[in-house]
């Protein structure tokens, strides 16, 4: 209803069936073609910490049956993998085939899962399947989550990580990058690194990210019942994980950052499906805004994070992060 | 209906009230609260010419309203226009204040609308409106278009002012450009011009384009409805445009070329409620794909074209414009 304080009503959409579009790949159809990804999560109550620690080891499991096989797979192929801790923070130390163990680049790999989940076993295995596409060593970052660890405890671990890298890597060796809530993470990290007085890495790949936890960006509503990934509101998450903290804080919400005083070279991906699509484009505008070389890719009726890493579509994604990644790890010294 | 013919069933998106975004301007969020641009076109059966022609001359009248008072008003302020013509084509030479008559660069601008609209007067004004925006001499091509004239005359008739131009300037001085079907022509002309062996411009300018006449691109489907200025499937204009040619070829859309064979560096600009996001995205991933320099911006909750020019969002728009064409003019000898 319009109100007096409301002086713009809404656009009305009628119902609509919206086909498997003829314009992306047979692979990219079928994934479309499944539909909505599961019903709506039933998010526990914020104080129901026991109801976040069933949901978080329910879905996990789920995920984990997805993400394993192919680690097994890769470490089978010569992917070496060590199991490091920073402080109480685990690390995967991820190099795949056919890179030297002594390469003196490192891809800090900041999981996604919505702040709560793919922790653990499933944050090794993405790592282990992330490392071959990047080409380059990968730090995976198994940063501690709520329900027991509300923010800042995952940006800490993640800036805790980032200082022990910078113990025996130069800035220019480091990439960052992050799908999701790890976009979050990866680009409220690179404000909490500047402002440490900290160097900033060569570069920062966020996909698909949460940059504005508020949720006014319009393709959560114009996507939402569109992407068949992203299939809520991530507000229940938003909260547990701010934990009373003001959600628009640049660390909470990255694109309210001051990017004047330095970010580093970014990549940013989603797709036309995205309900994030909007998170992403608004940060790419903020950062050329204020300077900071920025590139974007959108893939055509790609939702939120693609279509499962089975489509060319997924491959050309993965292709751009590494031309990307391999510039700017190319003007460095090693 | 599913059916046995059609194995992947469609996505059903129930009703919605969709808000105006809190992430865009105030101007914007103005714009976007008028709703949709006006009823779907009647459009004229294909062989009602005189429907067409009358459908055209209301149309443009409305438009011609809309622009010409701006262009006064530039006149006004010291742009010079001057009327040419090649051959049979009518060519506004605009130089906009601030800039030597003397000056080797050139923006040759492709009008939009459909294939159909915006000759003449319109034409003439939205170049004197470009022209301090690009800060360069700017040639708007008014080609000739259908009823009267289908495909291919509208192309030759941009090739013929583009090879016009070569006469008495450098490619790496040209910049080409166009937005909507004039984005069309401008990737179309693009293709043409190599396979003719003439020389290609130093860059190109596609805005909200057309690049794929079937309209299977996903964005016809989900910002259907949503995108408030493209309200309607362009079928009508394009069999017209088409004139019973295979609108696959090329020539016609653009994004089946190959661009292997050559293609200047190129900007792309959409919206994320452009019903020609995909249109434009597909574009950039093609390009991409060839190893064209290509650069993709897509504006939060912008329609087809924009916010009508009157937000900050579009002077942003045109400054991403304007600092491409410099990075790619200053490339050259001037």
């Amino acid at each position: 209803m319009t109100t007096i304080d409301d002086p713009h009503p809404p656009l009305h959409v009628p119902a609509r069936d919206i086909p498997v579009p003829a314009s992306v790949s047979p692979q990219a159809q079928a994934m479309l073609a499944q539909g909505m990804a599961g019903p709506a999560p039933d998010w526990p109550a914020p104080d129901d910490l026991q109801g976040w620690r069933e949901m978080v080891a329910a879905m996990d499991a789920g995920l984990a049956v997805m993400v394993t096989a192919g680690a097994a797979g890769a470490v089978a192929a010569g992917t070496v993998v060590k199991d490091l801790k920073v402080g109480d923070v685990p690390v995967y130390a991820v190099t795949p085939e056919g890179v030297d163990p002594g390469d003196r680049r490192v891809y800090l790999d900041i999981h996604g899962g919505s702040w709560t989940l793919c922790g653990g076993e499933i944050c090794r295995a993405v790592a282990i399947a992330t490392a071959p596409a990047i080409g380059a060593p990968v730090w995976a970052v198994d940063y501690r989550m709520p329900p027991d660890h509300p923010y800042p405890t995952s940006l800490d671990d993640c800036l805790a990580v980032y200082r022990a890298l910078l113990d025996d890597h130069g800035p220019e060796d480091i990439v960052v990058g992050g799908v999701s809530a790890g976009g979050n993470l990866a680009a409220a990290l690179m404000l909490r690194v500047r402002d440490e007085g900290l160097p900033l890495p060569a570069a920062v790949v966020l996909s698909t990210p949460v940059t504005d936890m508020t949720e006014v960006g319009d393709t959560w509503q114009t996507n939402m019942g569109i992407d068949t990934v992203l299939i809520d509101s991530l507000q229940p998450a938003v909260r547990l994980y701010a934990g009373g903290h003001d959600v628009r804080d640049p660390y909470l919400s990255p694109l309210f950052g001051d990017f004047t005083k330095g970010f580093p070279p970014t990549i940013l991906l989603s797709g036309t499906r995205d309900c994030l699509l909007s998170d992403t484009v608004r940060l790419h505008r903020a950062l050329r805004a204020a300077g900071v070389p920025a590139e974007l890719h959108v893939f055509e009726a790609a939702g939120h994070g693609g279509f499962h890493g089975t489509a060319p579509e997924d491959q050309d994604r993965a292709g751009e992060i590494r031309r990307f990644v391999d510039a700017h790890w190319g003007r460095s010294s090693r």
